[in-house]
């Protein structure tokens, strides 16, 4: 794969002044265009060690007008980066819709190296490259262009590289940690850097690999193909992912055949006054504790409330913040997006909120609102809300991989029960804000949004993040079920340790020594 | 995941016997329909043990015009297939475009079977799923329909099925090795079944979960639902992704920025006549006993011949041939493709005659004419090219996982040996039929082969099937190096052992015990 990097392809000074000055103008150009469109463009810095990675970005942030471009490197991790799922740090390095974002080595380094150092084997390196395809496919399939360099040298330029660069900085030499082992150490990491790119390099966001011995060669090779491929995204439409042929069952005409979960529930379900009490009181302290064990055990805690308006989400909240420390927990009430949160994927704006390890957030409606209001009001295209199920098991996968404890709610009532409460919210003077006209309008779509939910239930509910259905017509019997989900859950949660990265996300939370 | 297949679904007897006639007569007339179209229908029945896979193999059999039909079950393995890579049999089964097949369980019976023995892990699982999204999606991309279907079960109808069907075949009644281990055992399968439907459920392929409890639902939601997806696709253009942005770099404009692995071949290269003669012979006596020793070890032997017209390919498979056994090789010209070969995968043809184990195929031009001439003459679309890359180097990774030894050779001529030779052949009675004009033709493009080769190999030289770029412009030279090529191969692939597939393809090789 790496042959073609070693044939010692050059560039002479005055041919490079003389293109690098059309180029630059070309690219300053098309960074303009870029900013009228929702095209958000991720620009990946790879290769061997000695390179010259740091030349390259150094260069596109010269030939770049900077206030469009950030650049991110991952060498290092902060303590809140440390806290959080992996993922956290790139998603904060995606670029809004129209700018540019520089990576060096982004989320390829990390597996790598640990591939490298021998911390995964083959198949748990695979299983992170699988995870790593579908992440950038998610971010293409939202409109990003993901461009993707390794620069590559062959094992005699590398080799005089490193020496070279070891005169200024002996950490550069690590290449060779025992003189004389430079060359088995060459050949397996190019294996393992073909297996990346092998696995990684699909037509949707292909590799370039570029030959680094003659710099000149190298950045005006990077400038061109990164103007070209940037031009092309420009004057094509988005490379998404076509609509599937058809994705749902079609059903018998009979209504036996076509009960859904939501019709199981027996909404007539309730508690007692005293019970609910007494009960309450009892589930409110051992909550606190908990709330407060996870602390201790960096354990943090993510908390889904959906369900119908006026299905009591409030209300079911409230009952478990009253009874924990409010430094403990932060509750994210969600509704339309901001500007900056638009200029983003759409899980973005809930990856802005995971709590760091020992803490909670609890989302007031969440990530769903993409396969459901979204769905049934068309805010999203059936090919949108229709990945997105996958989109979600995803993310909530990775939550929980890295030690989040995850819990959903969706809180059911009878259509009857909501009039109700709609007609009580409008009784009722400091109740008048909760009640919208688009509250009466949702309700006018009940059947598709029953639909929506049923769906939801059966691609979301997983083994690693189930969902509850609350029976909610009773407030007491629903605020019960869901505090005594939450104890359980947490009870179980707490005891077990956190499944160990290494057997499941290889090349994940181990970390290469010394770093 | 599985709730909502547990709701209590039902269809009464007549409502099923008025829809299914409506069923029936739409079923036949969307076949009648397909058979005008190049799309091939696979229908997957999947699901847990007692839901009636057979029954509705049965039904569907029933409903539609068998003679566009055909049914694969893949619980036993016949010798030829137990010989050949694993998926062999499964490109076997993949139908002409037009036609149906009905698969029981397909590709994904072994890996959830195997997982629940315990045979591999949860990441090796991952590994073979993310194998079968592939394969999928590759099938999807040149046209076919892929239905999935999951039947399921709640664990007391499971649990009285099977009591039923052990009255009359005791077999079937394995999922209760122990009596009272059955709740823990419908758990375990079914948090496999969920990994497995989660990470196969994508856009263009989806699942479709269904009740089995009720026969006449379950039937009837088949027929039905497969009668909207390939309405859906006859109405829809096929499924493919999209084309890459742009995947070749941008070169910087000077003659020595576009050297190429072949500009690098020294073509001067040459063998005396006395050496020739003597290497030859040792070399094919070598080559007939690793022929032999390949074959009483079971390891096949898959060679690939490309290069540029009159580059000597055929000589230097005769001289392979000559030496070694005729019963052991057989050598394949590939052509324009049939009528037959054309109704299928461009890769089918080659599939079909991957040689058994022990056993020798040679391949006179081969699959990556899809790359080469198909890319070149405009036969191939840029985007069935480009994703070419990939679909070829995972089919080369089945076939090295399995044992097969693989070797890929291209022969270079300079133009003027080029010409040189084509005169010679005009000149030659008995080597005139071997010139065309389309020979000549190919010559004018010299540029954009040379540009295709070099991608080419970038893209396919792989750590487990590298080419070998041989300098043709003197015959004995490269048939000398294209024999020690081979004989030096062959020597060190027959020392070692084939990797343990369970280290790699988890869920492959493993086959259950008792089947």
């Amino acid at each position: 794969m790496f042959e073609a990097t070693k044939v010692g392809r050059t560039v002479d000074k005055a041919s490079f002044k003389l293109q690098q000055e059309a180029l630059r103008t070309q690219l300053l150009e098309v960074q303009r265009e870029l900013l009228q469109t929702d095209i958000p463009v991720i620009v990946l810095v790879s290769g061997v060690e000695g390179a010259g990675k740091g030349e390259v970005v150094n260069r596109l942030n010269e030939w770049l007008d900077t206030r469009g471009v950030r650049t991110f490197a991952f060498w290092d991790e902060t303590e809140e980066e440390r806290q959080r799922p992996r993922y956290w740090r790139f998603w904060n390095a995606v670029p809004a819709r129209g700018k540019l974002a520089i990576l060096f080595g982004g989320w390829y380094q990390a597996p790598l190296e640990q591939r490298f150092q021998g911390l995964c084997n083959d198949t748990e390196l695979d299983a992170e490259l699988n995870r790593i395809a579908d992440f950038e496919r998610m971010l293409i399939n939202d409109g990003a262009l993901v461009v993707k360099f390794w620069f590559h040298l062959s094992e005699q330029d590398q080799q005089a590289r490193l020496k070279e660069l070891s005169r200024d900085d002996r950490s550069r030499w690590k290449m060779l940690p025992k003189k004389g082992r430079f060359h088995e150490h060459y050949h397996r990491y190019e294996r393992i850097a073909e297996r990346v790119i092998r696995y990684t390099d699909c037509g949707i966001s292909p590799w370039y690999l570029i030959e680094a011995e003659d710099r000149r060669y190298r950045d005006l090779t990077v400038g061109k193909t990164l103007l070209h491929a940037v031009k092309v995204r420009l004057s094509q439409p988005p490379a998404v992912e076509p609509p599937s042929t058809s994705s749902h069952l079609e059903l018998p005409d009979v209504s036996s055949a076509r009960i859904t979960l939501l019709d199981q529930l027996d909404l007539s379900k309730s508690l007692d006054r005293q019970t609910y009490k007494s009960e309450l009181r009892a589930l409110q302290t051992q909550l606190n504790e908990l709330a407060w064990e996870a602390y201790n055990k960096k354990r943090s805690l993510v908390l889904v409330f959906e369900g119908v308006d006026a299905g009591g989400k409030g209300g079911a909240i409230r009952r478990f913040t009253n009874a924990i420390d409010a430094r403990l927990y932060r509750a994210i009430p969600i509704a339309a997006p901001t500007d900056e949160e638009k200029a983003h994927h759409y899980l973005w704006r809930f990856w802005r909120y995971i709590p760091r390890a020992g803490y909670i957030t609890i989302y007031d409606r969440s990530w769903y609102g993409r396969v459901l209001v979204e769905r049934v009001e068309g805010f999203a295209t059936d090919v949108e809300w229709r990945r997105a199920y996958a989109e979600i098991n995803q993310f909530e996968e990775q939550l929980v991989r890295s030690g989040t404890i995850l819990l959903k709610f969706w809180l059911q009532v009878s259509q009857e029960e909501q009039l109700r409460r709609f007609k009580d919210r409008e009784q009722v003077p400091y109740k008048r804000f909760k009640i919208t006209d688009e509250d009466w309008r949702n309700r006018e779509k009940w059947p598709e949004y029953k639909a929506a939910v049923n769906e939801m239930v059966v691609h979301t509910s997983t083994e690693y993040a189930t969902w509850t259905l609350v029976e909610g017509d009773d407030k007491p019997y629903a605020r019960i079920k869901v505090l005594r989900t939450l104890r359980d859950t947490l009870k179980t949660a707490l005891t077990r340790e956190i499944e160990d990265p290494g057997s499941r996300i290889p090349c994940a939370g181990k970390r290469p020594k010394g770093r």
